[in-house]
C-alpha cells in the first residue's frame, strides 16, 4: 500500500518530489529541531493520484490523512472539534517549485459552532474566536465552495455601517458572533445545505480543494511561463494553527536572510505585533522593519536571527521565512531559499564563495541564466509601475522596457524621434523588413500579429529592442493612425509602455531605468566560462550587432542573414533589379551592384568580430520578401526601374506562393539562381583576403540553408568551391574556408550521414525545423497555440523551447550519423532556441560544438552552457 | 585490374546491369550458336568511370577496347583500315532497360579514304560503298562532333538538284565520290581540322560521344519518365558491320514473335530487300509484312521464324528482334523482349500460360501494373492523333485522353454541356472545391498551375477524368473567357484536346475511343488477387466514387475526405454559418443543420461497400478554404447571412493564413471546436447503427487528421469516444468502431510509439509527411523542381514516386515504433502514392497492412501488389 501522506517528523529536504518544497522544508526544520508547529503533509503522488481517479479523493487516502490527524492531535495535546481545547490547522499548498500565491490556502480550519466556543474560553478572547471563525466561513466558502468572496465581504461592510465604524478591528465580539450568524445563513442560502460542521469533512474538502486548484488556469499559466510540468502535481500541507493575533505578545512576519534586492548581508524583512498573515498583505496596517524587533524583543530577535543565521548554513543559500509568534513564543512557518533580483543573486552567489560556503560551481548554478535577461535590458521603475494601468497582454517576445509615443510607421518613428528626441514606440500588426531603420529609432515594438519567432520578435531580439508580439487585443489600423484595444482609441503621439519580459502594454508613461552591469556580472561570468564546454557565439548580421556580441563575450558569429543586409536603402535597388531580371547576364549585372557592399558588410563583420569564426548564410527568403505589395508601392517601382506596371505586377505576380515558408527558398535559390551564390562567395572570400592582409586570421564559414538531400548541398558546393579556389589562387594567398549547412528541414536530419559527405559543418536551424516536424508555421499557429495551453496539449510552447521528445530525436540523429560520416563535423544552432536556457541544457546534452543567439542573450547562453555542463559535465 | 570490355562470346543474358540490355542479347545469342556478327561491349562501369573522372575515357578502358577490336578482327578475318578487306564497325548504346532512340549510334565505323576503295573493291560496288562512306561522315560529325546534319543534307540536295534526280539511290558511284570529297571539305571547314582516318581514333572517340549521350537531355527525361537511375550508365556495343543493302540478295527488318497490339500468336513484323535499317525508318520505301517473306524466300523465312521460336523459349517472353540479311545469310542484330499494349500484355501473358511456358506468378509479373491504366481511360484514336498539333505540355496529372470545348468557369461548363451535350474542357489556373461540379461535366481539366497533388489533380484522379495540371506555358484570362499559349489564342467554344497519360496538350478536337475491359483483365487480376499481401482500399467520398472503387475490386475505404461534402451546394451555407458563428451555440446550431446531411453521405457509402471498412477522415482543411476571396462574392455572401459585409470581410481577414499549409487544420480545428467532431462522430455512428439495422456489419474507422502529438490526439478521441458510446448506449446496439490518426506529420512518425498508445490504426498521409518532410510546399514545387531535374539534384518527383531514403525512413521508423506499442496495430497508406506502382512495392516491403488510392488506380495498386509480394514473398 502507497505511503500518501507524511508527518513532518517523517520527512526531510530530499523530499521535496514527494512533499513539495513547503513540506519538505517544514520536515527538515523539523529535523533541525526548530520550533515548527506539528502536522503532515499530503504527497504528490496523492495528488496525481486524486486527477487519475476523475477528481475523487481515495478511500485510502481519507484514512491516512485521518491517521496522521490523530498522531498530529496527540502531539498538539488537542482534539478537532473539541468543545474545550480544539485543534485548529492551516491548509496550504506546496509544490516542488514554489508557486506563489497560485493556490489556495485555508487557515483555522476546525472551527464549528462548538469549537469557537472553545477557542473563545480557552483564549478567553471571544472576539478572536469569532473574527477566527468567520474568517474561516469565508475562506472555506471562497475556496473550497467557489462562492464569491464578495457576498461575505458585503455583510461585513454592512454591519461596520451599522455600528458607524471603519475598521475591521473596531467590531467587538458581540458584532462577530452576530455576523458569524449572518454568514452561515448567507451560506447555506447559496449553498443549499448548512456549513459543515464537521472537522474532519471539513478537512477532507479542503485538502480536495488544493489539489483542484493545482488545475486552476492561474496556476495553469504560471507552470508554462516558469516550465513546471502538469505532471507534477502538488503536495498539502496540513499544520496545527499558531495565532500571531493573540495580543500584544503576538505576532508575525516575513524576512529574508539577505537583501533581495541588492544581496547585502543583513537580516532583512517585516514584521506585525497581534496580527495573522493577512493583515500584513492587506496593507491596513503599515508592518515594521524587522531590525526593531531587536528593540522590541531582544531575546526574540536573537532566537529568529539565529534560527535564520542556521538556515541559510544549512541550505547554504539565502532564505525566506515566514514565523508567527503566539503568546511570545516564536514558531517558524516555512523556510525556502528565496526569490532575489538578477543583482542580488550574482553578489549572493560570489559572497557566499567569498564566505567559504559555496565552490565557484556552487555559486554559478545559483543564478538562473534567464535572470540575467533584466541586467541587460532598460527596467521600468517598480515605483511607477505600480501605478500604470495594463490595457492588453501580448507575447513577452523580447525582454526590457520600453515607454515612449506611439507610431504607426517606421519613417514617422524616425520623423517624430527626429523632432524632439523623445521615445517612440512602433505599433504594426506585424513588421517587414523594410520597417527596420524605424524599429532601431524605436523605444520599443508593438505587433498586433506574429509569434516569438515573427520578424518583430527576432530583429528586435537581435537588437537588444524591447518587444511585445501578437497582442490580439489591440487593433491597429494604420490609415487613420491609431490603435483600438478593448475599446479604447490610442492615436499617434498618445504614449504607451511596453514590458518585453512579461508581454504586458500600458496605456501610459511609464518611468524607465538602464540597464546597469556590475562587476559582481563580470566575476560571475568568468567562472561560468570556466565551466562550460559548450562555445556561445552570436547570430549578427551587421558590424553594429557583432560590436555587441564581442562585447558580450560571443566567440563568434554562428548566423549571419546575409539577407538583412539586402534590405538597406542603398542596395533594396539593385536587390530588385536581381529579382527581375529576366536572364543570367541581366542578373550577373545587378549582382555585380551588390558585390562591393556585401564585401564591406563581410569585412566591418570579420574586423569586429577579431579573428573569431564567421558564419554566413547565404540568401534564405523567398524573393517576393524583397518586392512591395501595394499597388501604389508597385507604380512607384515600376517608375523607377523604368518598367511598366503591368510588367512588374507580372513579376511580383508570378513570386506569390501559397506556402512561401515551404516555398523557394534557401538552396533552392542557389539551384535555381547559382549566380547568387557566386557573388556571395566572391563577397565571403574577397573580404577575407582584404582583412587577413591586415593581419588578421579569417576562416569564414559558408552555410547553405534549407539544404535536405546531399545533392542539393554538392550542386552549390562546387559553384562556391569552384569561385572562391579561383579567386584565391588569383590573389595568390593562403585561404582557408569551410561550407557546411543548416540542418533544418527533417529530411537533412534523417539522411545527416549523407549530408555530412559535403558539409564540413552542421548548424541546427530549429525554428524551421521546429516549423516542418510539427508541421505549424509559426506565423499562424498562434491563432491555435492557446487552446492547446489551455486545453493541456502542450506545456510550452516549442518555438521558446526545443521540443526534446520530437525535434530533438531528429536532432540527435543528426550528430549520430553526421558523426558516423565525418567524426571531426562541426555541430552548431543558429535557431531562437540556442538563447533558451532550457535548450542550451539540451544542445550541451546532445553534444553540439556551440550555440549562436541574439547577441543581447550571449550571457545567458554563456551562464546556462556553464549550468549544463557542471550538471553533466562532458568527457 | 577492372574489366571493362566484354567479347559477345564472353558475355550471357546475365549480365544485363554491366552489358546492357542489348550487349547481353547478343552474348546470349552467340552462345545460343545463333547468326550474330561478332563484337564486343564497354561495359555500363566504363561509362560511370567516364563520368567519375570528368568526362574521360581512362587510357585503361582505351587499351581494353583495342584488345578486343583485335580479337574481333580475327574473328571477323578482316582488319581496321585494311585498303583490302576492311573491317566495319556499328556503335551503339544499350543501357540496363530499353531507351529507345534516346541516346545515339553509329554505322559504317572504319571506313576511311583508303578503305573505302577496299570495301568498293570486295563488294565490287563502290556505290554502295561511297554510300556508306558519307553516311558515316554525316553520322560521325553529327553525333560525336555536334555538327548539324543540315550542312551535310543541304550538299546532298544540292547534288541531287545538279544531277537533276530525286531520290538518293538515282545519284550513281561518282556523283557519291564527288560528295564524299564535298563533305571532307565541308567537315574540316566546320570543325577546323580533318575528318579523322585513322579508325582507332573514331571509334573512341563514337564510344565516347555514346557515354556522352547517355546526358543527353533526352535521355534524362525519358528515365526521369521511367525512374531508371541516372547512376545505372551505359553500355557501348561494337558489331561487325554486316550490309543489308548489298542487293538483291540483302535486307533488312524487324520482327515480333506474336502481335504486339493485341497479343495475337504470329509472327509479327516488316522487311525490306536491299536496304539498310535507316531506310526502313524514314519511310521512303514501304516495307513489306513478314508473312511475304515465306513466299519471297522460304528458306530464309524459315531459318529466321526458328531463331524466333528459339528465343521466345528460351526468354520465355515476346520478343521484338532485328535481322539484317547479307548476300542471302540471315545475322541477327538485336533481340529483346517486345514492348507491348496492355491489351496485347493480358493475352501474351495469358496465353504463355495456357502454353505451359510461364507459372500464373510470373504471367502476372508480365504486365506492368502502370500499363492498366490504357484500358482504363479513353484514348486518342492513334491515326487521328498523328495530325494532332501539341501546342502546350504540362503534367500527366490524371491518364485517358478527352477532347471538347474550352470554358473556363464550372457553371460554364455544365451549361454548355446541356445545350448540346457536346464534350467540354474546363481550363483553369487553379481548380478549387467549388469547381467540382463543373469538373464531373467536363471529359478534361486543364490548370496553369498546381502539381501532382493539386486539388485538380488530386480531384480529377479520383473521378477517373483526364486531367494536364501546371501546364506554365497556358495563360488563363478568365474575364476575357480565353488563354494565350505561345502567342496564340484559344476563346470560349474552341476545341482543344488533352492527353492525361502524357500531359500533352492539343489545339484542336482529336478523336478518341472509349475504355475497354476484357476478359484477360478478369483473369490476370484474379490470379493478381491471389499472390498479393497487401489489401487495396480506395479513397473515395461520396457514393459515387465508393461504387467505382468496388467494382474496380476495392476491399473498403482508406479514405473518405468528408470535407468534400462540404462544399456541395445544400450544404456549403450551414459550413459557413458554422465558421463564422461567434461561439459554441451558433456553431453547435450550424453544425445540426449538416449533420443529417453527413449522416446521409455516411450511409451511402456504407452500403456501396457492402460491409467493407470505411475509414473516414474528420475535417481536414483550413476554414478559409469555404469562403470566397473576391469581394463582390463576400458581399452577395453577407447580405445571404445577413451580416455586414465588413463583419464577414472581418471574419475572413482573421481566417487568412500565411503558410495555410502549416496553419489551422486538421486536429487543430477539433481541439478548437471540439464540436465539430461531435457531429461528425454522431453522424458517423447514427449512420454506421442505421445501415446495420438493414442487415450489415459496418465497423467505421474513424480517422483524425494531422496529428503530431499524442495528447493531441487524446483530446480529441476522449470526444469522440464519449460521443459514439453514448450514441451507441442509447440505441441499445452493439457497435465496433476504431479511432486511428493519419501519420503525415514528421512528428508523428518519430512518436509514433507515443501515439500508437491511443491510434488503434495508423494512415501513413505522404503527401503532407512528403511536404514537411523536404520542406516543400506541393502548390509552389512546380518552380523550382524542374531546375532539380535539369541539374539531376532529384531523379524523380517525390509527390509521385515515395521518397524511400527520406520520407520512407520515417515511414519505416512509424511502423516499428507503432508496433512496439501495438503490435497488431493495422497499417495504411491513403496519400497519392497509394496508386503508384513503386510507392506500392515500398509499402508491401516496409510491412503496411493495405494501400488506398484513387478508385481507377484500384486495380493498378491490385497488380502492384501482386508484383511485390512474388518478388518479396511477405512470410
Amino acid at each position: 500500500m502507497a505511503k500518501y501522506v507524511y508527518l513532518f517528523k517523517e520527512g526531510n529536504a530530499t523530499m521535496k518530489n514527494l512533499l513539495g518544497g513547503k513540506g519538505a522544508n517544514l520536515a527538515e526544520m523539523t529535523s533541525l529541531g526548530m520550533p515548527v508547529p506539528q502536522g503532515f503533509t499530503v504527497t504528490t503522488e496523492a495528488c496525481n493520484d486524486y486527477y487519475a481517479k476523475k477528481k475523487v479523493v481515495s478511500q485510502e487516502i481519507v484514512d491516512q490523512i485521518h491517521d496522521a490527524l490523530a498522531a498530529t492531535e496527540k502531539i498538539a495535546g488537542k482534539k478537532f472539534g473539541d468543545p474545550k481545547n480544539p485543534f485548529l490547522v492551516s491548509v496550504r499548498s506546496g509544490a516542488r517549485a514554489s508557486m506563489p500565491g497560485m493556490m489556495d490556502t485555508i487557515l483555522n480550519l476546525g472551527l464549528n459552532d462548538v469549537s469557537v466556543k472553545g477557542l473563545a474560553a480557552l483564549t478567553d478572547n471571544p472576539r478572536f474566536a469569532y473574527d477566527s471563525y468567520r474568517r474561516f466561513i469565508q475562506m472555506f466558502a471562497d475556496v473550497v465552495m467557489d462562492i464569491e468572496k464578495a457576498n461575505f465581504e458585503h455583510l461585513l461592510e454592512e454591519m461596520k455601517k451599522a455600528r458607524g465604524v471603519e475598521l475591521d478591528t473596531e467590531l467587538n465580539a458581540n458584532d462577530l458572533i452576530e455576523l458569524v450568524g449572518q454568514f452561515l445563513v448567507k451560506y447555506e442560502e447559496l449553498k443549499g445545505e448548512a456549513f459543515p460542521q464537521d472537522p474532519k469533512v471539513q478537512l477532507i474538502e479542503a485538502v480536495t480543494a488544493v489539489f483542484r486548484s493545482w488545475d486552476n488556469p492561474r496556476a495553469n499559466t504560471y507552470r508554462r511561463m516558469n516550465h513546471i510540468p502538469y505532471e507534477w502535481g502538488t503536495a498539502v500541507s496540513v499544520q496545527s494553527m499558531v495565532f500571531g493575533n493573540m495580543g500584544e505578545d503576538s505576532g508575525t512576519g516575513v524576512a529574508f536572510t539577505r537583501n533581495p534586492s541588492d544581496g547585502t548581508k543583513e537580516l532583512y524583512g517585516e514584521y506585525l505585533f497581534n496580527a495573522q498573515g493577512e493583515d500584513v498583505v492587506a496593507g491596513i496596517r503599515t508592518p515594521k522593519p524587522i531590525s526593531e524587533l531587536e528593540s522590541d524583543n531582544p531575546k526574540l530577535y536573537n532566537e529568529f536571527n539565529e534560527i535564520a543565521r542556521k538556515l541559510e548554513a544549512h541550505y547554504r543559500d539565502m532564505q525566506d521565512m515566514e514565523f508567527t509568534i503566539e503568546r511570545g513564543k516564536l514558531y517558524m512557518l516555512q523556510t525556502r531559499n528565496g526569490k532575489r533580483t538578477a543583482q542580488a543573486a550574482l553578489k549572493i552567489a560570489i559572497d557566499l564563495v567569498e564566505e567559504g560556503v559555496l565552490t565557484e560551481q556552487e555559486a554559478v548554478l545559483k543564478v538562473e541564466p534567464a535572470q540575467l535577461d533584466s541586467l541587460l535590458h532598460p527596467q521600468f521603475n517598480p515605483a511607477a509601475l505600480k501605478e500604470a494601468k495594463v490595457i492588453a497582454t501580448g507575447l513577452n517576445a523580447s525582454p526590457g522596457a520600453a515607454t515612449g509615443r506611439v507610431v504607426f510607421t517606421a519613417d514617422r518613428a524616425r520623423e517624430m524621434k527626429a523632432l524632439d528626441g523623445l521615445p517612440v514606440v512602433l505599433v504594426r500588426q506585424e513588421t517587414s523588413p523594410e520597417d527596420i531603420e524605424g524599429m532601431i529609432v524605436s523605444s520599443g515594438i508593438l505587433t498586433s500579429r506574429g509569434g516569438m519567432t515573427s520578424h518583430a520578435a527576432v530583429v528586435a531580439r537581435g537588437m537588444g529592442r524591447c518587444c511585445v508580439a501578437g497582442v490580439g487585443a489591440v487593433h491597429v489600423d494604420e490609415k487613420n493612425k491609431e490603435f483600438e484595444v478593448n475599446g479604447e482609441i490610442y492615436k499617434e503621439g498618445d504614449w504607451i509602455s511596453l514590458d518585453g519580459s512579461t508581454g504586458k502594454v500600458y496605456g501610459q508613461k511609464v518611468e524607465t531605468q538602464d540597464a546597469t552591469v556590475s562587476g559582481d556580472f563580470g566575476k560571475l561570468m568568468a567562472w561560468a566560462d570556466k565551466f562550460r564546454a559548450l562555445d556561445v557565439r552570436a547570430n549578427a548580421d551587421n558590424p553594429r550587432d557583432a560590436k555587441v556580441a564581442y562585447n558580450y563575450g560571443a566567440q563568434g558569429i554562428g548566423l549571419c542573414r546575409t539577407e538583412h543586409m539586402f534590405f538597406e536603402a542603398d542596395r533594396i535597388s539593385a536587390v530588385r533589379e536581381m529579382i527581375v531580371a529576366k536572364n543570367v547576364e541581366e542578373r550577373t549585372k545587378a549582382l555585380a551592384k551588390l558585390l562591393p557592399m556585401q564585401r564591406e558588410d563581410f569585412i566591418g563583420l570579420y574586423k569586429e568580430m577579431k579573428g573569431y569564426a564567421v558564419t554566413i548564410r547565404y540568401l534564405d527568403p523567398p524573393l517576393h520578401e524583397f518586392v512591395p505589395t501595394e499597388k501604389d508601392d508597385i507604380v512607384a517601382l515600376a517608375k523607377d526601374m523604368g518598367l511598366t506596371y503591368e510588367v512588374l505586377q507580372k513579376t511580383i505576380d508570378e513570386l506569390h506562393e501559397t506556402n512561401p515558408m515551404l516555398g523557394h527558398r534557401g538552396v533552392r535559390l542557389s539551384v535555381t539562381y547559382p549566380e547568387i551564390a557566386k557573388m556571395q562567395t566572391q563577397a565571403v572570400i574577397e573580404a577575407a583576403i582584404a582583412v587577413n592582409k591586415e593581419g588578421m586570421s579569417v576562416v569564414p564559414e559558408i552555410m547553405i540553408p534549407l539544404v535536405g538531400e546531399l545533392k542539393e548541398l554538392q550542386y552549390v558546393k562546387a559553384v562556391v568551391v569552384e569561385t572562391a579556389d579561383r579567386i584565391i589562387k588569383e590573389a595568390g594567398v593562403d585561404l582557408k574556408y569551410y561550407v557546411g549547412t543548416m540542418i533544418e528541414i527533417p529530411r537533412a536530419a534523417l539522411m545527416a550521414d549523407e549530408i555530412a559527405k559535403d558539409a564540413e559543418f552542421f548548424s541546427f536551424g530549429t525554428n524551421d525545423l521546429t516549423q516542418m516536424t510539427f508541421g505549424f508555421s509559426r506565423d499562424d499557429a498562434g491563432k491555435f497555440l492557446a487552446d492547446y495551453y489551455t486545453k493541456k496539449i502542450f506545456a510550452s510552447d516549442p518555438f521558446a523551447h526545443i521540443d526534446q521528445l520530437g525535434v530533438g530525436k531528429l536532432m540527435k540523429m543528426a550528430v549520430e550519423l553526421g558523426r558516423q560520416t565525418r567524426p571531426d563535423i562541426k555541430l552548431g544552432i543558429c535557431g531562437e532556441h540556442g538563447g533558451d536556457p532550457i535548450s542550451v541544457e539540451f544542445c550541451h546534452n546532445i553534444g553540439l560544438s556551440y550555440v549562436s543567439c541574439s547577441p543581447f542573450r550571449v550571457p545567458i547562453a554563456r551562464l546556462a552552457a556553464a549550468h549544463a555542463n557542471i550538471k553533466n559535465p562532458r568527457k
